[in-house]
């Protein structure tokens, strides 16, 4: 059938990439670690950021950046923890760009910070096309969003470093094919490191905070 | 702190005004009732509309447009009943828009059809900004993504008719606060109507399928 493929704004797109590499030299130069952190909605980004927040807050200076279209929920959860966190709303924008983080990696400061947590907006489409200047991109996919969502949503299993499937303690409950999921995500993405974790019960952090920790003093 | 707004391509989001409200007078002409069903990825629109497809095909003709990024994953599920199926794969871009609808509905056919199913993209974010010239918008939130999406992904919730929370099988495993939800949804969207459902059971799902019926009836 007919299909009419809606064109991505080039513009926009060039115009966010060359942000992206004047923060990122901003970033190499503070010595700051920067994980974008996205999934689609509900599937335990702000969860994950805690359990990492507990391995880590008392070896590294830690900041995050919260990124939502509305509210301050998650900036306020994460608030409680006592490491630094800047909500930003984007009115309506379905993902973080460069400029946004550019005003938000201002307010939270750089000096002394060693690793900086972006959560970006909950979609699983548009976050993966905009560049943030980050070492590394991870993703979630949490084990009620069902195995076959690699084929649908390609581009962010495609760019991420490492995919975090989160909620396993759902997978008795759930007809979720771990091997098919491996399988698929390898084939897009034969570099990609998968973590299966539950964030509820802290299940299989232990393996992403390592790995990360690796990513961040090279080693 | 600063906050950046993108603006919203007010061209684009007028254009597909205009599109979308010939759609409306075609899709009226022919008596057909159309339902823009919208959810995160994962949230379960193909399983829901399965069960409306088992419910109703009897009674009428049914017809489903499938849109996803890429894949015809979820098209083959419907293919195997016995209803009309069209997939349209929108190469990237994260919502489906009316032109899409307008090859999709020639497609399908439109003549002596009595329910068009139009599944947008996984995302509960854009959907909600492009009408379809869809009767009804109708969002499926499902119980792992969480009681507080509702403050964080405002558009979907006020824009939609019917919210159906979709896997309350799933209800015993998390920590799902169903009275907070239809709080904070009710206070967005008074005249909403929200319906708990298990796909996956059948539990609820006559409850959706009769209010949807009374919606093509006038009743």
């Amino acid at each position: 059938m007919a299909v009419r493929t809606l064109k991505v704004d080039e513009d926009i797109l060039n115009a966010n990439d060359k942000l992206a590499d004047a923060l990122r030299s901003r970033f190499d130069a503070s010595q700051v670690f920067v994980m974008n952190l996205m999934s689609s909605p509900g599937a335990g980004k702000t969860s994950v950021i805690l359990r990492i927040i507990e391995a880590l807050s008392s070896k590294y200076k830690i900041g995050v950046i919260e990124g939502d279209i509305a509210s301050d929920v998650d900036a306020r959860k994460i608030a409680k923890s006592d490491v630094d966190v800047v909500q930003i709303n984007t009115s309506g924008a379905c993902h973080l760009d460069a400029n946004m983080i550019l005003a938000a990696a201002e307010t939270i400061g750089l000096d002394g910070r060693q690793l900086l947590i972006i959560e970006n907006v909950g979609n699983l489409v548009c976050p993966a096309e905009f560049r943030l200047g980050e070492n590394v991109k991870v993703m979630i996919l949490s084990i009620p969003e069902g195995h076959d969502k690699p084929l649908k949503y390609p581009l962010m299993f495609t760019e991420s470093s490492a995919l975090i499937l989160n909620k396993i303690d759902l997978l008795p409950h759930t007809d979720f094919d771990m091997d098919e999921l491996r399988k698929t995500v390898t084939a897009m993405n034969p570099g990609i490191r998968i973590f299966p974790v539950s964030a509820k019960t802290g299940e299989g952090v232990g393996g992403f905070v390592g790995w990360l920790e690796e990513k961040m003093t090279g080693a």
